[in-house]
C-alpha cells in the first residue's frame, strides 16, 4: 500500500467532509487520542461563549425551570436514541464516569440482597476495578475475578464458569481499554441473566463508536463517558442507563436534593424520585454538558452504522498498514484481528513502545500508551482520516528504528 | 431613607466600579439570586471560547500533563487562600457539591470507629439532612438531631448538649439556606472537638460572601459550593477541604483512578494518593471549573474584608428598608438583625410571599422563595447595588398590596 492507497481511502469515504468541523483539523497534528479526548467542533467555543451571555447571564435563576432542569435527562434521551439503542426516559447525564459506576454499582448489589459476590475481569479499566474492591470492602461481600487474555476479553465460557446463585452483579466493558476487545454485550448479558445476576456495562470506550442496542438486549445498567467519542470536554459529565424495568427497585446512596422526589419541598425525609433522575444527586453540570450536544448531533447527522463502518475502514487500515510497516520491527498487534470484536481503537505492542510514543509527541504525533508495551492509535471515525493513519504509522515505523 | 440615600450608598462604596465587571449589570433587571446563581464575570465568555479552541483544541490529550491534572488543586489553593482562611494543600475542587459532601461525610465517620452518632440540625440544607440519613442507614449510624429556631441556627449550648463520647462526626452549615444565620464557627468547632468529634463545614452559602479562617480555627473538613458567591456557572463543581493533619487518615469511599496513588500505573490495587487529591474520584471536571478562576481573581483583588463590609452594608440597607416599607404590611425579618451573625443574605417572611415572588418574576425582580413563607435576597456583594435593593424592596411592597 502506498500514500496514493490513503488518498483513494479519503476520497471514498461518505464521511470525510464531517473531519473539517472539529478545531485544529486544518493542522498537520496526527491525533490519535480521540478516545481518551474527543476533538471540540468548530461550533463549540462560540456555544459555550453564547450560553454565558445569553442563558447564564441573561436568564440566570430562571435557567433552572426554563430549561436546566430537564437538560440532564433530556440529553441523555438524544443519547439513548442515537448512541445506545435505548428509549427514554432510562438515560441521563449525571457525574463523573467513577461516580456514577459507584452510583450503580451500589445500587445494583443491594437489589440483590442475599447475594454476595460482584463478578469482574482483571483486565478492566482500573476504576471500575477499584471502585469494586473499595464497595466489596463497604459491603461485606466478595469479588470473584475472571482472568482474562490481555489481547481479548472475557468470553461466554469464562463467564458461564463464574456467575452462580451467589452473583449480585457482573461488572464488564463494552470495549476494552487496552485491546479494544468488543465484548459480545447481548450473549455475557444474557448469561449473567441465566444465573439471576444484574449486569452493568461500562461503554465509556464503546459509546459513539460502536452501535449496540441496550434495549433490545436486556441490559440492566450502563454507565459511559462523554468526552472520548462524544466530544464533550475534558472531564465532561458521564451519563447512566437504568432499563425502565428496574427503576422502582434501584436505589442509590448518594442522596442529593437534585435526586429526591420533590426537590423544591426541602422537606424532612429523602424519598428517591421516580425514574431515571433518582440518579442524580447534586445541581446538574450545566456547563460542562454543552459540548456533547454538538457532537450528538453530528452522530445523529451521520448515523451511528455509518460511524461504525468508517471506524472499522480506519481501524483495518491501521492494522494492515502496521502489519506491513511494523511487522517487521517486531511490532504485535495487540487487538482483535477481527473487526467485528474490536472497537474503535488499535493497540500495537513493542518493548519500546513507550519511548517511541514520547518521541511521536515531540514530532506532533499523538498516539496514547498503556503500560506494559502498548502504543494506542484511537481513531475518532468523524474527526480521522486515512491519511493521518498513514502519515502516523509511517513516523512509528521511523521511531522505532530511531529508538532500536 | 429616600431614593438619594442609595445613591449616596453608590456613591461611597468603594467596590461600586466591580458591579460592571459582570454580564446583564447594564439591565434594569433587579437580581436577588446571586447567592443561588452568581451571575457571570464579562470576560468569562471569551475565556471559554478561548479555551476550547487554544487549550482542548490545540492542545488535545497534551492539556493533562500541562495543565490539567493539577488544575483543580491549583484552584483550591487559590480558592484557599482567597476566601477560607486556609494554607496550600488542603483544598481541591472535585464533583457536585453532594458528591463531595457524602465523600467527607463517610471519610471522617470512618476515622472515629467506635462511635455511632452524627450530629447535625433540622434546618441543616436538604441535601446535607438526606446524605446523613443515607449514610447513618448504610453504616448502622445514629443521627442526632438539633431543634433550632428556623431564624437563628445552632447555639452553643444546644451543641454542647448533643455531643458526646458517641459522636462521630458533627455536620453544620457556616450560613443558614433559609435565615442566613451565621455560625460561630471556631466556637462551635472546639465544643465537638472537646467530645472527639470531627466536624464538617458546609460553606455553600458562604464562601465568596463571609471571610473565614479554617486553619485557624482548627476545622476538620469542609465542602462548599461554588456557583453561588463564587460565580462558577449553573452546576459548577464543589471544593473540600480537609485539614493537612487529617490527610493520611481520612479516605473516601469513590475509588477511582485519578484518587489513586499513581494514577498511571493502573495497578491492581487501589491505594489511595498522598494528600488532598485521594479526596478525588473521576477525572476533574475542567471545563466547569474555568468560570470560577474569574470571580476568584476579582475576590482577591477587592479583598475579603471589603467584599464582607459590603455585604454588611448591603443587608444592613435591605434589613431597614424592609422595616420601613415592609414592616407595615406585616413582613417579619428572619434573618439575624445583629449584622455579625448574618450572612450575605436577608430573608423576609410573610404569608403571601410565594405570590409575591411569582408577580416580582413576571416584573423582573428576581429574589428567591424558601417555604414556609420567606422571600430570600441574595445580595451578591460585587455585582449588586444599593439601588438595586432599593428598587426591588419597593417593588416587593407594591406586590404586597397588589397580592392582599
Amino acid at each position: 500500500m502506498t500514500d496514493a492507497t490513503a488518498a483513494r481511502l479519503d476520497r471514498d469515504d461518505p464521511l470525510a467532509g464531517y473531519r473539517e468541523r472539529f478545531v485544529g483539523s486544518e493542522d498537520s497534528l496526527v491525533y490519535f487520542d480521540g478516545n481518551s479526548l474527543g476533538r471540540p467542533l468548530r461550533v463549540t467555543g462560540d456555544r459555550l461563549a453564547r450560553f454565558v451571555e445569553e442563558e447564564w447571564g441573561g436568564r440566570l435563576i430562571r435557567g433552572w425551570d426554563e430549561r436546566w432542569m430537564d437538560l440532564p435527562i433530556a440529553i441523555g434521551d438524544e443519547l439513548a436514541r442515537i448512541t445506545l439503542g435505548a428509549g427514554p426516559g432510562q438515560t441521563t447525564i449525571g457525574d463523573s464516569t467513577t461516580v456514577l459506576l459507584y452510583k450503580a454499582m451500589r445500587a445494583a448489589v443491594a437489589a440483590r440482597p442475599g447475594r454476595a459476590e460482584i463478578v469482574l475481569d482483571r483486565d478492566n479499566f482500573p476504576t471500575d476495578r477499584y471502585l469494586a474492591q473499595g464497595i466489596a470492602a463497604e459491603l461485606g461481600v466478595r469479588l470473584r475475578w475472571i482472568d482474562v487474555d490481555t489481547s481479548a476479553g472475557v468470553t461466554a465460557d469464562q463467564l458461564a464458569a463464574a456467575v452462580g446463585p451467589d452473583t449480585a452483579l457482573v461488572v464488564l466493558s463494552h470495549v476494552a481499554y487496552r485491546s479494544a476487545w468488543l465484548a459480545d454485550m447481548p450473549t455475557l448479558t444474557a448469561i449473567a441473566h441465566d444465573a439471576g445476576a444484574l449486569v452493568l456495562w461500562d461503554l465509556s470506550h464503546s459509546v459513539g463508536s460502536v452501535p449496540m442496542q441496550l434495549d433490545a438486549w436486556d441490559v440492566d445498567l450502563a454507565v459511559g463517558c462523554t468526552y472520548k467519542y462524544l466530544n464533550g470536554g475534558p472531564g465532561s459529565p458521564a451519563f447512566v442507563y437504568v432499563a425502565a424495568r428496574h427503576l422502582a427497585d434501584l436505589v442509590q446512596p448518594v442522596q442529593g436534593w437534585i435526586g429526591a422526589a420533590d426537590p423544591f419541598l426541602m422537606g424532612p425525609d429523602y424519598a428517591p424520585a421516580e425514574g431515571i433522575r433518582r440518579f442524580l444527586s447534586g445541581t446538574p453540570p450545566i456547563l460542562g454538558m454543552l459540548a456533547m450536544q454538538d457532537m450528538l448531533a453530528l452522530l445523529d447527522e451521520a448515523g451511528m452504522p455509518a460511524v461504525r463502518a468508517k471506524s472499522e475502514g480506519l481501524t483495518g487500515y491501521a492494522v494492515q498498514l502496521a502489519e506491513e510497516l511494523l511487522g517487521p520491527a517486531g511490532v504485535e498487534l495487540a487487538s482483535p484481528a477481527d473487526p467485528e470484536r474490536r472497537g474503535g481503537h488499535v493497540t500495537l505492542n513493542h518493548p519500546l513502545m513507550q519511548a517511541v510514543t514520547a518521541a511521536l509527541w515531540q514530532r506532533d504525533v499523538i498516539p496514547d500508551y498503556r503500560d506494559p508495551q502498548g502504543l494506542r492509535l484511537g481513531l475518532s471515525p468523524l474527526s480521522t482520516s486515512y491519511a493521518e493513519v498513514r502519515v502516523g504509522i509511517e513516523a512509528i515505523a521511523e521511531e522505532l528504528v530511531r529508538a532500536d
